[in-house]
């Protein structure tokens, strides 16, 4: 008898139908002799209609009231999802943030699980019970409900597999798994059946929306496996744990794209202590999120600085590097949203020297420039223009020998 | 400076426009210095949609489950209104039922309060703020979320008024107050100023839709002053309080009609003891609202019982009645689902004799056949036949001398 957290996206649950899919499916798992907890987001759209709703009533919306507002939307999803278990037979118990005992830090809309108790569903599961918990929230150590920010759902059902210890995290979500690039520019894309924690993290980084970094890094650090996949098909998705590759797996697991950026570049600054902390500092002070940053060498004293924001954050940072560009007397600002950023990932690229060069050469061969390069130990992201971004994918997908099937082969054991 | 519980039902706060409307008469009411505490009921025909939902995902709804769900409307609309107070500059902070302490029995759907905590409401008004109450819900004895049935935020705002000792429980609606008869069935009917507890209760029991009968209860066992008004207005409405009318207040206070009943006739039922309780016991198990019941004298060993039922439970009444009458021998049933109940309640009847002589004699000349009566001290209640209500009503209210103007002089003070 395993014990497996399911944890089901908002898209999984949008209608009545797609509940009553889930609660069959949660049903055969119990059936199947598991002990189950279940994790669900809000219904399709519901959080955004909640959000539309807060600004149609008022433009200032205090983080406590918000935070209880939209936790109403996983509230409203548990309740449903254990009345169409009940339809079913299985005896389920639905419990909020709160009654599973999820604290959290009183950071509201972005809050910190502290602890999960799990008192609650230990009692449950040892009546024999299903449980279903509102995914997203938590309560503050000031008793205040909390939420946990975008993909938090994915959060909660990571930490209360770990608090619990159990054998598998599930989560469902509207993509049959992790794909070696997305299917949509690269035709020859294959589904992984593996990634390890570390490669999911640098996707995640470099633009893969499959699954939040938060929940992945919560996920590596207490050593829970999981398991992405489709509730469209059931079919078996894919794994992430903290197995490393062996020497027969390919160097590159995949090629990740990201069209969600813009570039900045502040030309010819002062080179000199402290002009990056001028730049950067601001930027952070107005929560824009800087991706890449690279700088090249001075030349007479001064240098170019480069980096990249999310689009949407593009008109808060042109406002913010005018300002700082005019103080720090440089040159000038040009900006480009017309970027796009391909990344290959790989664990194999740490014990394969080579891996660079060889992305340089094949982007070379194919007419792509690359205006920014930055790399870790398993990744190397180019930027490149996004009219670029297809032919730069397929050709590297090609190149990397990921047009041939499975990346990996499957080591572990799978379940419908 | 006075303590005021304010109480919004679904259509004061349908929208976002409404809601607005809502956040500037509380911060219009906390401005002029009073404490204000206000309960909100979930938007519009929100509850009905999530019902909706709920039969569309299940026939079988766990009334722990259904709790739960019910409860985000309010959650919803209390969130919403505090971000609206603190666009106006008003400090306001919401509270779930469990957050107040509105302690319940465990009945859930129906659940009963026991007691009301409210420390964190104390709290928040010595802090110089709004309190803003989800309406309709509790916490019950085992910690779980209950919901306390039809008109239950009325009885939540009654509830904590009776708590926190506040000087008013201002019940906000969609009609301006109690009226001395329906406006839409008697056009002359004008609005009260002033009802007694016992009079209102009679009035709700009589089919009146303005107060929740449960909520006049409580209301008069904690002798909270109750004052129903319109949110679209906000024009002065009817108070409704324990003192008694003096000598030179009419004798009725109103006409209440009711057309939502039906009558069920059992003829020729052996007259001997245990036979009602044969016929109205299966009714009761069955959850059938018995209104109205009349056995004439029995003639030869026989008798007749005539008694009402809501027409929604018709239904269910039938089927019962038919198994019950055949057990009993009787002679057979008859149904008639078109009468109508028409009332005179006023407390000036219990030292006024010969009102219900004085109504049957205003029927009798207005050719209206009387099918079934019930009298209480201070109400008289005729079944008549539905395609005589509005000439009922009409001539009652002008024999009773309502058509001209106030019932009671205003005796209380009245705010904006």
């Amino acid at each position: 008898m395993a014990l497996i957290v399911q944890k089901y996206g908002g898209t999984s649950v949008a209608d009545p139908d797609r509940m009553r899919a889930v609660a069959d499916h949660v049903a055969f798992t119990k059936r199947h002799g598991d002990q189950v907890v279940v994790v669900v987001s809000a219904m399709g759209k519901s959080t955004d209609n909640l959000i539309k709703l807060a600004n149609e009533v008022s433009s200032v919306q205090p983080g406590r009231e918000m935070d209880m507002l939209l936790t109403t939307g996983e509230r409203v999803s548990m309740s449903l999802l254990c009345m169409a278990l009940a339809d079913r037979g299985i005896d389920a118990m639905s419990f909020t943030g709160s009654q599973v005992g999820i604290i959290t830090d009183t950071a509201h809309g972005k809050a910190k699980i502290l602890e999960v108790r799990g008192d609650r569903l230990r009692e449950a599961l040892a009546e024999d019970r299903v449980c279903v918990v509102a995914g997203f929230q938590g309560v503050s150590t000031a008793k205040e409900i909390t939420t946990l920010g975008r993909g938090g759902s994915d959060t909660t059902a990571v930490a209360i597999a770990a608090a619990l210890g159990a054998d598998a995290c599930e989560i469902y979500t509207d993509v049959t798994g992790v794909f070696s690039a997305d299917p949509r520019i690269v035709p020859q894309a294959h589904k992984l059946s593996h990634v390890n924690f570390d490669e999911m993290l640098e996707m995640a980084g470099a633009g893969s929306k499959v699954l939040a970094l938060r929940s992945v890094e919560f996920a590596r650090n207490h050593h829970v496996p999981l398991h992405v996949r489709s509730s469209f098909t059931w079919e078996p998705g894919t794994w992430v744990t903290s197995e490393e590759p062996s020497m027969e797996d390919p160097i590159i697991s995949g090629v990740v794209t990201d069209s969600s950026e813009a570039k900045v570049t502040v030309l010819g600054v002062p080179d000199r202590p402290g002009i990056s902390a001028a730049l950067f500092e601001p930027l952070a002070a107005a929560n824009v999120n800087v991706d890449m940053i690279v700088q090249n060498t001075s030349t007479e004293g001064r240098t170019d600085i480069s980096f990249t924001v999310p689009l949407a954050d593009m008109k808060v940072a042109e406002g913010i590097v005018a300002e700082v560009a005019q103080q720090m007397e440089a040159a000038g600002v040009t900006h480009d949203n017309d970027i796009a950023k391909v990344s290959l990932v790989g664990a194999g690229m740490k014990t394969s020297p080579g891996v660079a060069a060889s992305m340089f050469r094949t982007l070379a061969e194919n007419d792509v420039n690359i205006q920014m390069i930055s790399t870790s130990t398993i990744r190397i992201s180019v930027v490149i223009a996004s009219s670029d971004l297809e032919k730069a994918a397929r050709c590297l997908h090609t190149a990397f020998g990921l047009d041939s099937g499975q990346a990996y082969s499957a080591p572990l054991p799978e379940r419908k």
